[in-house]
Formats: C-alpha cells, structure tokens, sequence
C-alpha cells in the first residue's frame, strides 16, 4: 500500500508521517520523501533550495522535481512495494500539480502527462492532505524557525494561497483518494483519525 | 541566428565550434553548450556525470538534461538572441533524441513533445552533425585522455552505435535544418565548409 503525504509547507506532513508510522509499528514500512532520499535528490533538493538558483526558471524547476520522482520511484518506491512493504511519502505528484502548476501557472494537463511519465504510472493508494491557512503554517514555520523558512519569506502570502487552493480542488477531483485532514487540529486527533483510514482501506 | 553542433563524444564538435566562432570573428557570437553553462547547468553536468550516479534511471536523467535545457534557454540562448546575436550551441535538442530516445530506448514522440517544452518551442535556424565511425571517435579521445574517457569506458560500442544511427536518422528527417559533416576530414576543411553553409543561410 502506497500512501502519501501533501499540503503546503508547515502544514505538519512529516510530523504526521512519523507519528503514523509510530503507531503503526515500524516493521515493513518504508518511510520517505520528495525530493531527496536518493542520491539525486539530495543533490536536486539542495539545488531548489539553495539561494544562488533563485533565477530559477519554472519549468527547470519542474523537470527537476520530475527527475528526482523518476529515480526515487525506480529506486526506492518501486522496489519497497515489491518487496511487501508500506510505503509513506512526504510530497509525490500532488505537490508538482499543486506548486508547479496551480501556483506556478503551468499547464495542468501537461504536468498530468509529465508525472505520468516520471512515476511510471505509479499512484498512491491513499493521500492525506494537510489543510490549514496559509497564515497559521507561516506562523508554525517561524516558529521552528527551519532552513525552508527562507522560502517562506521569498514567497508571498498569494503564491501560497494559490497551492493550498490547488491542492484543495485535487481534493475535489479525486474525492477517492485523497482525504483531507484539518491540520489545525492536535497532532493526537490527526494521527487518530488518519489511522483510522488507513486501516479502513488496508487490503484484509 | 541559432547554430547548434551535434554529434557523438569525440567527433570533434566543440573544435570546430570555436574554430568556426575565430573564423566568424567574435563580436556578436554567443558560444555556450549543454549541459553547463548556466549555474544550474553546471551542477547538473557533475550529477549527470559523476560516478556515483551512475544508477542513474534513463528517465531521471532526460528530466535533468530537459531542466538544463529550460534554464539555458531561458537564461542564456533566447537573451543572446534577443539582443541579435549569433549563438553557437555545443548539443542541443537532437541529442536528447539521438541519446536518450534512440540510444536508451525513450519514446521519440515524448521527447520532441518534452524537447518542445523545454526549448519553448526555440529551434535551430541550422544544425552541423558530425558524422564519423565510433571507433575513429574513441580512439582521439583515448589520445586526449579527456575526464569524458570514463564515459566512453562504461558505454559499450553499441550505445553509441545507435547514438550515431539517431543522428544519422534525424539528418534525414530534417535534412533543410541538419548538415552532416564528415568528421573524419582535417579541421580546416570542416571549418570552410562550415563556413560556406553558414553563409549561404544568414540573412542578406
């Protein structure tokens, strides 16, 4: 079972991730995210982030976001399914349609067609999607005052705004998949109600 | 006008672009290449090349050259021409085809799609292929004993077989835009051949 993990930076993804995977009992659960847990993606994740490519051209950015899911699902997705395990990703296609394209203005359709491409055709089997104001995660962030902080304060209130709608109407599009959690809610409740789902949508 | 020099590693591109470029005289010439000349560029050149990335998946990989591509068009080729300059490019599109599609086995319909994308449609007003047999071709880089040797060492003779076959191929296909050189002849005759092409094509 591929699960993963989406909503807007601050938002409380990895924090959930890790306190579901808790919960469920480390054993045969494979736990990553995009980008960077290959090799390449470490090297991309630091390219993105750091300042000198600010010049960034959009869809440079998005073909490199493609070249870490293309090596991290042949490398590691892939192979962990094969091999039984649960997989738990922090980031996967929404965050490319969300980011790079609502909130970025490229094409939607064409970003479908690219993630089908970088993916293989691989989809999760359940999302859950984080949702919180723009306000509240800007206000978590500074107060973990983290790396990405830094990009919170190059990115206005607006582009924000635009991926956490963007990720809202996936949620309305593909209603089967992805479920939305209120991230406004304790970390207790939010892994509570999560479990549950994702026990109600194991196989057996 | 848009001058892009293809062919296998070893044929003797980057030569007779600069020999080219001296005999051109330098004002107005913007010599750059792929991948490596924008700062993004150059990182994703030690990526693609680096040892331990050889792992690499063929589809992470055309994701890589096509972000060097959007950044380098966006941020070098269309500015140089944009201020009327001529620009000589090392690689462009056509080995994406001739490498990734023909050699590697990538569908060469998604990659004139992706190359579209990456290029924001920007094609060559004239494309030199230098054609010459691979053996030629790595024996004079075993004589240069340049850092690509490595490449050369790992690739067996039939990748770039079939790379000098999807040139070969592409010459055909567009044969008003592709002018095939045989690299085999002295620099000197390349370079007034060259020369003759260039300038039956410029404008007035």
């Amino acid at each position: 079972m591929f699960v993963t993990f989406e909503g807007i930076d601050g938002s409380g993804k990895t924090t959930l991730l890790q306190a579901l995977a808790e919960t469920m009992g480390k054993a045969h659960l494979c736990l990553t995210r995009e980008p960077g847990d290959s090799a390449l993606g470490k090297r991309l994740r630091e390219i993105v982030l750091d300042a000198k490519t600010k010049g960034l051209d959009a869809r440079a950015e998005l073909f490199l976001f493609l070249a870490d899911r293309a090596q991290h699902v042949a490398q590691v997705i892939r192979p962990a399914l094969e091999r039984g395990e649960m997989v738990f990703c922090d980031r996967y296609c929404d965050s490319t349609l969300a980011y790079q394209g609502a909130a970025r203005g490229l094409s939607q359709d064409c970003i479908m067609d690219l993630n089908a491409l970088a993916s293989f055709g691989l989809e999760p089997d359940l999302t859950f999607l984080l949702d919180l104001p723009v306000s509240v995660a800007k206000s978590r962030m500074q107060q973990r005052n983290e790396a990405f902080e830094g990009r919170f304060d190059s990115y206005d209130g607006s582009f924000h705004e635009a991926v956490r709608a963007g990720f809202l109407e996936l949620a309305t599009r593909y209603a089967e998949r992805i479920y939305v959690l209120d991230a406004t809610r304790s970390l207790k409740e939010l892994v509570s109600e999560a479990h549950k789902q994702l026990l109600a949508r194991m196989p057996q």
